[in-house]
């Protein structure tokens, strides 16, 4: 959008302008970039120096902004009942001025603080279709003079639209949060029914994530993995403490008793009504334990056959296990897992999604160990450790000769097995 | 909007009632309301004699719509290579036409059947950011002449508008209802463990939100109540199942282990980030075995000290619990259930509460068991029971005499107790 800073446009290009800016913000994600384009869009239109869109904080009794011109990335915060836009906030009521300086309400902290110069404002109140005040307007210092009625007009005609369409992203948003938070919690307490497991699932998550984007998945296709892979032992609701938490050596009948928790996550993922971009959740959930070479569960599924997204839950659920202990085994040498994991490569394990697994960091690891002894290491040691990849560690975990990266990575491997053999 | 039916507006006023029309449609909830005042709305202003937006639904290959002027009400299916919508859907490209019996694209046999006569056609897609057609306008008949291209320049503005704004509703809904489905199917797993109480929450859900109805709660507590209601058990996934499922009496120790459920609930929701509307959740649902007389459990509160939505929950947790049979007693009569409920009005259950449940119709706890024997029983009879209040029930039950409502009621609650004693 190119205007002249000086020249007012004509009435009905304001008018198409705003429509343009009200298509552009409701097709826009990010609450941030909405509030980004909204404010300089208004300065434009309006042929203002500076616009700024504050939200309440109800709970605070504050107004918030993230964006404001001359001072970008900036978030501020100001208390409901202070300055101009503190008194639309409260009152209501729109507020225009010529000179802010002769009116009482105006807070000129903020010019004193920045060195700005407000001469003319703007101020309405962002109200929704209930008449809520959810946020403020404020436009100043217009390019050709004061504010109009014209502006005020047009400004309102705006506001309640750019108000639902705020609003509408923020439950969008909340509700995203509510949903994630919720399987993310269950999956946790599913764990928890058996110590040995608990934060297996959203460990799993982790490093799908990152065995996903190590293979080019997009931002959308790597939230569903996600989904996918925290909700992959769900299934675990429907089998028995008794067997789950058993030491020692299972019958064959429990044996399948535990793997029928790959079935049973199938079953009530398939019985989940999920939106059209989720659909692929169930079947790379449950199908975690199949192997490409056809020896897995429960279908005997090969290759292609199973979803990609469950090859990479499967490397990431095997490589979770394997370093942990379990009731039937000791916890294993780290050098011993990448050696497993490996062997298993291209038989039971897809070799693409292993060798991704490979390439992570051993800063994505100890993120997700998250063990808290950070601060015990000197930095310069752990940021060459975190730089490592998975691959590389394991060869130096296996020299002879001796090598500061092990002793450093062992205390926080410690959880688990030890590669002090 | 009250514009004439001949005469055209100013470009200006035109864009006005376009950004008004956007603001309404933003704000509007329902998606089949939004609909219609976008096809009102685009009518008006264009000064069309009828307007019609589908949606296209992929997986079917086919354009939808709920309203059409003259038809409303009735959902209108076309394949999308069909007509002119059709057309316009499958190219992307607008369809401006005079005449549209002159055109090879149109087909006349809607006209046919409905005796309406198409003239002069716009026809334009709805496309997302993307460029991705999700729909179609369809406005035909312009009341002073043909179609300009300043009508088209128009519906083009607003075009991408509804096609964000609609999108965006869609997302939403199938947010919603992904998370509510997740919620149910996970209370159902977790009821299921035990198999006397498999679909208990589901039902305390559904007589939770009855109760709560004919205490005036409006949609959206009854939607957050509906919620707590289906959660109250969650804390049962950290029971252990030789306990749940333990026939016979249990030790003191086991019986506190059970209790802890409702705890569990609590520390499980309060882990979990609720959008602000749901906050009431957590301790609604965790307080459900909380008695107005202090008695309850865990935390002993009194009265108005347990939340509203968790003093109903009691009510239909008890009332659904007596009604099946339990490891520790036989099935319990219907007239015994009321009875036993009404003995615990204003002593451990709130007596308000009690009293919704027992102006509950026969009918909500029929489609609540949901025996599927409606077609056994004579039609007229059925209807006289459903239309009893539960209070009404039980005084007939308890009758001397014989009435034919009490031989219908047992054949639907054979699943529980009997009340031909």
């Amino acid at each position: 959008m190119n205007t002249s800073k000086t020249a007012d446009l004509s009435s009905r290009e304001k008018l198409k302008l705003i429509l343009e800016l009200s298509s552009e913000i409701s097709a826009t994600d990010s609450i941030r970039t909405m509030l980004k384009k909204i404010t300089d869009g208004v300065k434009n239109i309006l042929n203002a120096d500076r616009c700024t869109v504050f939200l309440l904080d109800e709970g605070k009794k504050e107004l918030y902004s993230w964006v404001a011109h001359g001072l970008e990335g900036v978030e501020i915060r100001l208390p409901v009942f202070k300055g101009l836009a503190g008194d639309v906030a409260s009152t209501g009521s729109t507020v225009r001025i010529e000179d802010a300086y002769m009116d009482s309400r105006f807070n000129a902290e903020f010019d004193a603080k920045t060195g700005y110069r407000t001469k003319t404002v703007l101020c309405m109140p962002m109200k929704n279709q209930k008449g809520k005040v959810i946020g403020v307007f404020q436009v100043l210092n217009k390019n050709s003079g004061v504010f109009s009625y014209e502006d005020e007009e047009l400004l309102a005609l705006f506001s309640g639209q750019a108000a639902a369409i705020l609003e509408s992203a923020i439950l969008y948003r909340e509700l995203k949060k509510t949903f994630v938070s919720f399987i993310r919690t269950l999956s946790e307490a599913i764990d928890a029914r058996d110590p040995e497991t608990a934060g297996h699932s959203i460990r799993v998550g982790n490093y799908s994530v990152e065995i996903g984007r190590n293979l080019g998945y997009d931002r959308e296709r790597l939230e569903i993995l996600e989904y996918a892979a925290i909700l992959h032992d769900l299934g675990k609701i429907g089998v028995k403490e008794s067997v789950l938490t058993k030491p020692g050596k299972l019958t064959e009948e429990e044996y399948r008793h535990i793997q029928s928790h790959a079935e049973k996550t199938g079953a009530i993922l398939e019985n989940i009504y999920f939106q059209p971009e989720y659909r692929e959740i169930p079947p790379a959930a449950a199908l975690h334990h199949e192997n490409i070479d056809g020896s897995g569960y429960p279908l005997k599924k090969k290759k292609s056959e199973i979803p990609h997204m469950a090859r990479i839950i499967a490397v990431a659920d095997v490589f979770d296990s394997l370093t942990y202990e379990r009731y039937y085994r000791r916890p294993m040498a780290f050098k011993t897992v990448i050696d497993k994991i490996k062997s298993d490569s291209g038989k039971k394990l897809d070799s693409e999604c292993v060798n991704s697994l490979l390439k992570l960091k051993v800063s994505v690891v100890l993120k997700t160990l998250n063990s808290g002894r950070e601060n015990e290491i000197p930095a310069r040691d752990l940021n060459k450790l975190k730089a490592l990849t998975l691959d590389q560690l394991s060869a130096i975990l296996k020299e002879k000769k001796e090598n500061p990266m092990k002793k450093i990575f062992n205390s926080y491997y410690a959880h688990g097995g030890t590669d002090e053999v």
